[in-house]
């Protein structure tokens, strides 16, 4: 059994920081109290223990309380990426099961449209709270939270990420990242993706603030840093990117209660690691994925510049092995196992197995070095295979970077006569960039088969909602442009 | 499945420092080397998984690196007071069916005295190592160490400590006292008590160093904490009390690096909490068992005052409650549950439940204060607890009454100034009993702790209308003449 996190968090220290939002700012004691009356009030609604309710909404502290109020009433909650299409949300709701849709008033032409049941956040707040029986204690396998990944191909997969999921997750990152009086977590993420989640999930376990904003802003980050508000941030390399300009140009200083910029959601230039160095900025990179309830390796900022590039070494709670490595840097699949590995799918995929023997396959490609530490290559699904041989356009877009005048670059393939597939180049330049000059520092330092056979430049790179590198859609793009 | 502590820890940070004693040092794969090397000779002495194997000795860098060696080979240590007399020794090991016993080369009279296999360290150490397979994950069941409590029926009681007990108790510690890199403890505890070996599984989990004496010295542990070498320590009163008396008078410092100093082992004085306060020192007070495989409530530093005498909050992963009690300040048994709690007893006691619904029935009474801090007000009926030792009057009687000019026998607690209490025993003779035979007979029998510091002769014992003893009936007689 696992306590309810925010019951017995504000049991334990009631008077500490729990949430800031717009200048706002609520205690333990007061987080418990705004998440009671959320619960009372989805008791009002009909909800049950077991009943599952889809919430819709950009991050906002009102989310944060509903997420809270649905952990105490035993709803579980399915957290819709606040992008959708009104068709992806009712895929998503009726392969769920959900007997709810809760939206975010900004978000009600889409809320009204789907076909389900739906309240907005100002209807449910007009309702008449009724007094429930709280869930104190979670069975291991209860189901906090469902999100919908978009897997490689197909369908949605709905993945059940339960109690014991979120706090092995949480228990393996205190004993990496450590914990100090008076910690607080910069959180700029989507709370619907576990990025996002998982920082309101530590910061309970932990009795740490978390200190929210809508969506990431390079500035008011940089703002944060410096004076000493925050002492953990989450980022991905292009939001990282866009922060170290900031403090760059502005010379700025990083306070010294700032130890921990987690930096997730794919691989970070090497030149990013450099500059980050440079301007103190203590940059630990992460692997891991919504089946493995957030972190699964992570990199200490030790050894950021020492291994370039690798996602660390696999967290206390967790075990990776690579499929059919016999030895060091050997490539293969990386499995992953441990209580933080989901239990698997709902819905339609209900009866696909999550694992093998416990052991999840990512999908993704990687290997660990001589010490010990994981390096990812790339996922499988964009994967480039030309001529019989393997190209990772990590690796290519790893290269591109450092090139002076690229500030962004995404690699897929490009379907070829000849070769099967060679690989593409979409480029965010700093300011113009010659092609030819690029073409050739990339011969410099790649086999020729991994150049990029067709250069476009562009002025921003397809992401999601957590900013993380769509190379589908870069595909489709390269698909369109050679038929016309 | 747990990961192996030190495996995975030697994986994650070898460099990082594990141990020091007597001025060596050890990172965490110079210890994982050494414990190894044990484990192979284990096996070399044909001990497999499931085995039982008791270890006798002060403590020692050696019997740190035994127990990493015990918990490589999968066997099941039982973790002897190096205090016992050789009668004791041999109860605990045919009790607990061990296969042998390892001990300290300063205990050979003892070692070589019991009636079972067993072999000194130095014997071992020259064996030759056979390689054989770690045990790298755990089941959460799997046993790791037991300790034998002594029980109120006069026979000890052998508490089985499994991988999950121990990891959940490390775990809620952290989230209580924080983790900071750099982190060591400075240990001056028995290793085969509850509070000695917790700290060498924290410190494993954590990655953090143990800095390890023999026996606590007042002016070495005023010195580690003054120059910064540790960040925490484990006393108990009477040890706290005489490492503030050196701070006093040398009108020491503390170093700001120094934020837990550890009391448990039963009440603090309300006096030395407001000295530790003068000096600085920041004092957790906690509240935990053999059963509950250390800390279960703690009270931390910034209310020592505000709240003196409490045990703190129910960490974490805890749950408290009193038995009957309704409302704040009502008295009651303390009951207690979690993932910290034994799953029961060996030997003689293996049948007898060591919980109730999941709670185990501390013995001891205490109520929760409005703000559900809880207070400990009378430690198990009739327990004595002398410089952080459990003693139960019952296992001395039992010892009292086999001398053959003894009739009846009643042991209780008299106040100590030094060690807190120390036993005392009232004897019904069968004709004259001469006190010093008595005395050496004890000796024989019993660890000097247990040996009572006063004899009283008496011509009945005070008993209740179904005969039973009125321990609290002698308590009261020896307070009286202690005031005359």
């Amino acid at each position: 059994m696992i306590p309810n996190w925010l019951l017995k968090r504000a049991a334990l220290t009631p008077r500490a920081r729990a949430l800031s939002f717009e200048g706002k700012t609520w205690t333990y004691i007061e987080l418990k109290e705004e998440a009671v009356i959320r619960a009372n009030k989805l008791n009002a609604l009909g909800l049950q223990r077991g009943n599952r309710i889809a919430l819709l909404g950009a991050t906002s502290a009102e989310m944060a309380m509903l997420i809270h109020g649905c952990m105490l009433a035993g709803v579980e909650m399915v957290l819709l990426n606040a992008r959708l299409t009104v068709e992806e949300i009712e895929y998503q709701m009726k392969d769920s099961q959900s007997d709810l849709l809760l939206f975010d008033d900004a978000f009600s032409e889409k809320g009204r449209q789907a076909n389900f049941r739906s309240v907005s956040y100002t209807n449910f707040l007009e309702l008449e709270p009724i007094p429930m029986q709280l869930e104190s204690m979670w069975e291991e396998d209860r189901v906090l939270t469902i999100m919908y990944t978009s897997g490689t191909t197909g369908f949605p997969k709905g993945v059940r990420q339960t109690a014991e999921n979120h706090t092995a997750s949480a228990l393996s990152a205190v004993l990496n990242s450590g914990l100090h009086e008076g910690d607080a977590w910069l959180h700029m993420m989507p709370l619907f993706h576990i990025s996002g989640f998982s920082i309101l999930a530590r910061a309970v376990l932990y009795g740490t603030e978390v200190r929210l904003f809508e969506k990431f802003d390079a500035a008011v980050a940089a703002q944060e840093i410096v004076s000493g508000n925050v002492s953990g941030m989450s980022v991905v390399a292009v939001t990282l990117e866009r922060l170290l300009t900031v403090i760059e140009n502005d010379n700025l200083l990083i306070h010294p209660k700032f130890r921990t910029m987690l930096v997730g959601g794919g691989p970070v230039p090497v030149s990013y690691l450099k500059r980050a160095g440079q301007c103190g900025l203590p940059v630990m990179q992460t692997y891991g994925m919504t089946e493995t309830s957030s972190q699964t390796a992570t990199l200490s900022a030790e050894d950021a510049l020492r291994k370039p590039g690798s996602a660390g070494k696999p967290l206390f709670f967790t075990d990776i092995r690579i499929e059919g490595a016999e030895e060091p840097f050997d490539k293969g699949e990386i499995l992953i196992k441990g209580p933080h590995v989901t239990k698997g799918y709902i819905g339609k995929h209900v009866d696909k197995q999550a694992t093998e023997n416990g052991w999840l396959h990512s999908g993704d490609i990687g290997y660990f070095d001589e010490e010990g530490f994981l390096f990812v290559s790339d996922r499988r699904s964009d994967l480039i295979i030309s001529g019989g041989e393997n190209i990772y356009p990590a690796e290519v877009e790893a290269v591109l970077v450092e090139h002076p005048n690229v500030l962004e670059a995404g690699v897929c393939a490009m379907p070829s006569e000849k070769w099967g597939a060679v690989p593409a180049a979409f480029i965010v330049a700093a300011n113009t960039v010659d092609l030819e000059s690029l073409d050739a520092f990339c011969k410099q330092q790649l086999a020729s088969y991994k150049v990029p056979k067709a250069f476009y430049i562009t002025d921003e790179l397809p992401r999601n909602a957590s900013n993380k590198l769509m190379r589908k859609t870069l595909r489709e793009c390269v698909a369109e442009m050679n038929v016309e």
